[in-house]
């Protein structure tokens, strides 16, 4: 009784939309907020393709972002992050998609079928180490709920994880399906709430409090002028190094503590790739982690997920429609693009979030921006 | 003698509270007996190795089989089944196992960290298509209930399902977290009863009533003498085949609807095999669906999950214990073991499954065995 | 026809010249054969689908076979089969392709590009284990050749192989490139000369004269018409079973060694694939070893090609041509094509190979086909 | 016969011994040297583990490396690196090892078996793409050759490449497997030649002249004090950054034509790895390659191949011998090391190659190492 009240309870202070109207109530939690400047805005460089509108996952039409944060008494900080990447009935119209395994430390549900048969058939859900089950459970629910699925009676959700059990009281499983329907409903295209919100509520990322990051890529005309967009939700560790700069070690700080944690990454993409080539553009990502200061660590669950929404997969007949795909040789400029784009969003991730107090008292900072700008004008990185 | 006697205890209340509060209202649904002959009793043979004592995946030591089975009203026809490769703590003695995805249309959770550390640390969970956040959440929470486990934060849970949707509301996800704890709680050694039972209690195999299935085989004193055990949930097609007989065309029913459906396998043995050879192992058991007329069609999610008994993981130190692994030369019979148990679970699941009613009046019914002996007596197969 | 006459003319030329100047000394070693029945013929049936005309990989249409069988002196028993998908330029116009790896025990090379990048851009060359550099040099020397390939400066020859060496000296190395070139330049339509000839000139399966066989389904219109035919080269062992016979065990022949040895087995389809669902259909071909009586031990390396004619991919601009690719959900018919195909191709092998002394006065001899006969009569599988 | 004459020529020229004797005719091509300063050397980190006392792959005790370097006439640039894991016979005391396909763009022999058995039994040869034939032959030639094998019929190569093809008449197939011995027996332990040597001799990094790199890391005491080496022969491009620095970007030459190209690496550790953990160490490579610049081109064949000296698999009898293994837990620093390791073994072959013209009087120049160190300086990178 009292849990589903306090369910009910969280469910009404979830932040229903992709930002944060309430603060909440533990002073060292800072709203999370996107009137910071992004690394980008600071002068820093990631790569050399140029960024989209937004520099957002959300630069590829079509795709929606949703978060449902969980900022509940003294330790709930956990969340749900879903990313749709159309808005017709994902079920009856599946997207070409494909999953690489960085590193399988992880809770990753759903991915040999997506593996099998390069579809993807429900959003995209990130969330929390054991709450999994209601990542699936809410996906699922989600998808009976349409109205044209009333005879469905199979579908497999795709549910990603990082553990965020440093600020959160992750045994509670205070993530229920309600949530991650929320998260659903809610997602919208526009620019995407990075930092301490959705999944990355409670997340660590380099010692500092990490969370959802997202970045873009768009290719010129003549290479086919498509957009690649990542949304990461991390919360690995390593060595800190941005644009190239070894800020962890000129930080001095956090204390080191441990390198593992994990890494999901979403790419999406207009271009129209098979899913073969979707499983390589996604293990593409796993060296946007390497110049952040990543080796990805035994115990750094780190996958990328990756869909195309240049076309959709019906049930119908004994065919596909002829689908022009995009060759092999055509699929470097995306590659780059994957990488830069990876990379820039886990430091877009460390830029955004904000400092975060949870579970014991315990307490991730935000990343001293200033600090690290001294460092990047030592180095003559910025001006 | 103590802990079977509760494990049957808990067998018969887990039946009683999960299902029979009312008893199944459908005159066609018979209740699951462990009474019928078994195909090897009625002079059937699969192979060449002979059989454990049981004939059954508890004939490896340490090994028990926990079911739920749920029927409820007229459309509730599912359940859980639970195989616990030993008696301790799951979590902090890890055993070693692999998976191999003979066909991932399915939604089997848990398998990328299995493949990545080859470790298995929660019982094996089996159950419905759409219940495997309830498996997932069950085996969490069991987890996590544990004595030892109280500083416990990240735990993969492994599950697989078949879709029981023509005899079973799948919909309804009757199949809740607690379920899943009542057959982890419940499992025991001893004979594991098949057909119409835990996780195959709604499930169709080659057009007639399936289920859960086990069989063994040991190996002579000079190929190591191991013992190799398989639990199957049966829940595909094809082209009926029995000890080489075409069982299927003879018989002429049931209509031919689809092949589709599916067929979880899980192998477990007291072999010291590295998570390497335990994923070559899994592989052979797709071999055993093949004489049994399987061509694993597109629809049918077939996974092998095996596991080692011989010896477990734990967390302490930089190094694991030593280990005299079985060479890959020495391979071999376990691999013909693999392949045969496979088979014959898979037939001994369809003789000892009984006739059920469900969903919509839906009716999967026993397999005619009278009629398959008089095949097998004309082809001068049995006496 | 005149092509398919100068293929004949250069089968006899290569034979001779290869092989011949010498006729092979020892009495025991029949010449290959094509006018014993194969087992269709005799009665036996591998499942429900209808072969093609030729029941030969050659019911692909455009697909061509070539062999170059070596038998020098005593000890000399092996050769080279080619297999190539079109007439084109196989590199200009790249064959969409998988490989599926049954058990790695095996030298095949060229592997991992066709998994990449989904295409094939030489003929398949099979040979024996020892001889898979000859097979590449002469599958790159043959495309480094072709007038249109001037500029030519990478390419990736597919070369799989067995182990003939009880019967073939195989350190001797005695394949060499233009061997191969030969097989690939008198490659033909037509049947397919089984048994003891090419790359199954030396190999043993199930302790009889194995060799080449090969095997084909049709599907009935409204699954799409398709065509699909395999071509494999037996070198495995096993409990002997055709068409559900257990004749390994009856016919208490050959003296039992080992189970170890290999089989490559090449699909071709003139169904519009994808190289992911090649792979699918390449997976299946292991499940028709089974009925066979294999497990797959471990010294087997079994692998399977698969390709598909329907299309072509070019370099050239940014995309590929449309293709309306077959549907996952239309893949069954062509999985079962495949199990039935590879189990018949096999006992097609065994059937048509003649008995061969090699080495060191070793001798492998042809299954006896009355006996089997005999088995299949009591058992009311013929008449 | 002229040919043979010029092979003979060819084999006396080479460099039978690691380092360079005789300077190569072509006056535009410099001898491969070891007198320069290596990037540690002035001044440049790659992250922040020690590394070994040569900084070389021969850090691991045990392991040797040969290079046979093929410099003929205007047009012949290339050669074959050998890397020797142990000093006994490697066909009877095999070698764990793994192999990860970072990019399968390529043509590397002998994979699935590796794969598949966890075990190396030859020599790693490295050499250019239409030579892994030549490179095959030569390591079973040598194989066979060995006295204690005169019974050996069957052994599995494992062969890597690069495209030399802009320097090197790759046509002419100019590497034979004497060549491939040559590297074999000429093994050596000590510092390993860098640069236009060997496998390297002809291959292109960055637009300027790449080659073989080798680099080496070691662990703390309290981490198991394990040593790691790398070798590595680049053939890849990008966009070039050495240490943090886009070195590539400010030098603004040489003209930018492609990205693709290839990277075989070879990592070495007397770290007690199953094959299991070798493959997750060789995936982390690919992250090393991340920081020079690399996003891996889709024409970019990547692959890592690992293996540890810290025991053998002998074949006799149903078991390994215990082995203590390195626990998951325990392999975070390894990959660490992999990753830091690879990327310096990468700038090293740049700084250590030299120009070399060859094939139509195309040159890949040496990197500007002054130019490069006024960059850092200005970066304040080094002093």
């Amino acid at each position: 009784m009292t849990r589903t009240l306090l369910s009910i309870i969280a469910t009404v202070l979830t932040f229903v939309t992709t930002a944060c109207a309430t603060p909440p109530s533990s002073s060292n939690t800072e709203p999370p907020t996107m009137n910071h400047q992004r690394p980008r805005q600071l002068g820093f460089t990631f790569g050399t393709l140029p960024a989209g509108p937004l520099n957002a996952i959300t630069d590829v039409a079509g795709v929606t972002v949703g978060h449902t944060t969980l900022i509940e008494g003294d330790a709930i900080r956990t969340g749900v992050t879903a990313i749709l990447p159309h808005q017709g009935n994902l079920y009856r119209e599946k997207t070409p998609a494909a999953v690489f395994v960085g590193n399988g430390y992880g809770k990753l549900a759903g991915s040999t079928q997506v593996q099998e048969l390069g579809t993807l058939e429900t959003p995209v859900i990130l969330t929390n180490t054991l709450s999994v089950a209601a990542g699936i459970e809410g996906a699922i629910r989600y998808s009976l709920g349409h109205p044209d699925n009333q005879g469905l009676r199979s579908i497999n959700a795709l549910v990603g994880e990082t553990n965020d059990s440093y600020l959160n009281d992750i045994r509670a499983l205070a993530v229920r399906p309600q949530h991650v329907i929320d998260a659903i409903t809610s997602a919208a295209d526009g620019p995407v709430a990075e930092g301490s919100v959705g999944a990355g509520t409670g997340t660590t990322s380099f010692g500092y409090k990490g969370g959802i990051g997202t970045a873009s890529r768009t290719l010129p005309a003549e290479r086919g002028g498509y957009t690649l967009g990542v949304l990461v939700q991390t919360n690995f560790g390593g060595d800190l190094t941005i644009s190239g700069l070894p800020v962890g070690r000129a930080l001095k700080e956090p204390p080191k503590t441990t390198d593992d944690g994990s890494c999901m990454i979403v790419i999406a993409t207009d271009a129209p790739l098979s899913p073969r080539n979707l499983k390589r553009l996604a293990a593409r990502a796993m060296l946007g982690l390497a110049p952040t200061g990543s080796y990805i660590s035994n115990g750094s669950g780190d996958y990328a997920i990756a869909f195309s929404t240049a076309y959709r997969i019906r049930e119908s007949g004994l065919h596909e429609e002829p689908v022009a795909l995009l060759a092999n040789r055509a699929m470097s400029p995306l590659f780059q693009a994957s990488v830069e784009a990876t990379e820039e969003a886990v430091i877009n991730a460390l830029f955004a979030a904000t400092t975060i107090t949870g579970r014991d008292g315990n307490t991730r900072h935000a990343i001293p921006v200033d600090r690290v700008l001294d460092i990047a004008r030592h180095h003559r990185v910025i001006d």
